[in-house]
């Protein structure tokens, strides 16, 4: 154990007592599958993704520290825009969501019913960064980042830590990986909980630039959003303190990656077996063991989310 | 409380001491829903279904009793034959199960992968019960009937037991019906609890039987076995004990009926919302919730299993 894994770790426990009463303690579940495996089924979790983990610690910190902004701010199409919106809410701070014009209209209006305002018009995937700047400067808000934000990443890691709380002799924790919020949170639990537990991140091949970046010990950032069923996942490279906890401080052991057929067919397993309905991101930990790829042992899957696409879960699930 | 409920709520007390290790304790769930809504989901028990809680204590009790038959035996295509199967297996019982030629090619698979003795040629669901008496009289089998049995019913009733442990405050609880082996248990557990605790049982409108029962004040048979999402509760009638507990002790307040169209609105909620895949069945209490059919407070909903026809389920979906 060293000072970094410990310093944070305290900050993860301190995330966990701030957000107690605003998140569900989600349960530990075993399944039929193999009786190694535990899963951490965050689609249980308010608004159906891990995410409010992370938004709460970062707006209550935010309010804690007695800034008081006159809102905050985020970019956002899926599952961070709905944490973002919930957590101002609940402490009444306005929120603001900037949602590319070709967003899911489901979860438009999902961050909408929560309470924050959304602005679409004239937002690209391309431009959304310069917008997010002038909207910022406009209005003084204040960032809530998805991902590179240690209150954010701090907030995250209490996933894990309840898990091992649950499942204390766990020898292998798998989580997915995107911009490497959860997956940072998750090593620095994993790693404080004990030293030689093996944590492992997970990602779509065709978007592998978290394996790319492990493998190079330097930051990779893909040329485009990719193309995949697992659509959390789809940022373009890992954050810079995600960098330093997962591979600068190395507390992330492995970095793998599975198709889209092994995605569509975790997605399967989930639905048909272990009676989950997840969203193919969430499905990513269960894809990498379903295909061999995890070390061996015995074995957390946090699985991240259930906000489904239905026509295309409906789509897979026929085609069983 | 009367004797009747103290004796059986014993009994039900021994159930969960006998069956402890060998199903789970399932988790109780909070949604986005309702705060005044909990969820006992037991798809997630063994098998994906509650059945292995009164199959494991019938078992089990036969076994204390010190009777050691040739093997068990029982009548189903559903989820009663998968949990009989693993029961029998556990305690190294050979298990003999009668499948309708036209089951499900599916579930006959997964009964035989349990270890099961399947037959199928020649049985249908007019002849099945005439097809186990000549197969008891020739092997000495033991039946492990489907709900018509005290400790089937006192296994079943462990669930319950388990979600008032863990919210004693709730003041309805809502379970399927079919053959009543669930509702009679869960009524033992919840009227033991507290008499006031209001308990409900919900079935498809197109097999009215135990609604019709409760109206009448005797047990009501359907003509046919009826055509329903709902395919976990086509019995024709309650048994006989079942009724007892039910109506003769008075311990189920209120039997209340959904449409077609209410099951498949519940299975959309739940897989969409809950994040639940549940199996038709298992939505029954949830259908009634949504319309507005169960008695206001904090609602306990026992989702009964989550082995649903993918075919069937992703339809449902796209037409979403």
């Amino acid at each position: 154990m060293n000072g970094f894994v410990e310093q944070h770790a305290e900050q993860v426990r301190l995330a966990a007592e701030r957000i107690h009463g605003r998140v569900r303690r989600t349960p530990t579940l075993t399944t039929d599958l193999d009786a190694e495996v535990r899963l951490k089924p965050e689609c249980f979790q308010v608004t159906g993704s891990f995410k409010p983990r992370g938004a709460f610690n970062a707006i209550l910190s935010l309010v804690a520290r007695g800034d008081r902004p006159p809102g905050v701010i985020a970019v956002s199409s899926g599952n961070h825009a709905q944490a973002v919106a919930l957590a101002a809410s609940t402490v009444g701070l306005p929120a603001l969501i900037l949602i590319p014009e070709d967003a899911n209209p489901a979860k438009v209006a999902a961050t909408r019913a929560l309470g924050a305002e959304v602005i679409q018009e004239g937002i690209t995937f391309a431009n959304r960064e310069q917008r997010l700047r002038e909207v910022m400067a406009e209005r003084g808000f204040v960032l809530v980042h998805p991902f590179d934000d240690w209150d954010v990443i701090h907030g995250q890691g209490t996933a894990v830590r309840e898990l091992l709380h649950d499942e204390p002799e766990l020898d292998v924790v798998a989580t997915p990986v995107g911009g490497g919020g959860l997956l940072a949170g998750s090593a620095i639990s994993a790693k404080s909980h004990r030293p030689g537990l093996k944590v492992v991140g997970v990602e779509p091949a065709a978007a592998d630039d978290a394996y790319r970046t492990w493998r190079s010990g330097a930051i990779q950032t893909l040329a485009t959003s990719p193309a995949t069923l697992a659509d959390g996942v789809r940022t373009t490279a890992i954050g810079t303190r995600n960098f330093e906890v997962m591979f600068g401080h190395g507390l992330v052991d492995e970095i793998v990656t599975v198709t889209e057929e092994e995605i569509a067919g975790a997605i399967q397993v989930a639905w048909s077996r272990l009676h989950l309905a997840l969203e193919p991101t969430g499905t990513l930990p269960l894809a990498a063991y379903l295909s061999g790829k995890l070390p061996k042992g015995r074995v957390g899957l946090v699985l991240s989310g259930g906000n489904a696409n239905l026509q295309t879960v409906a789509t897979l699930l026929e085609t069983k």
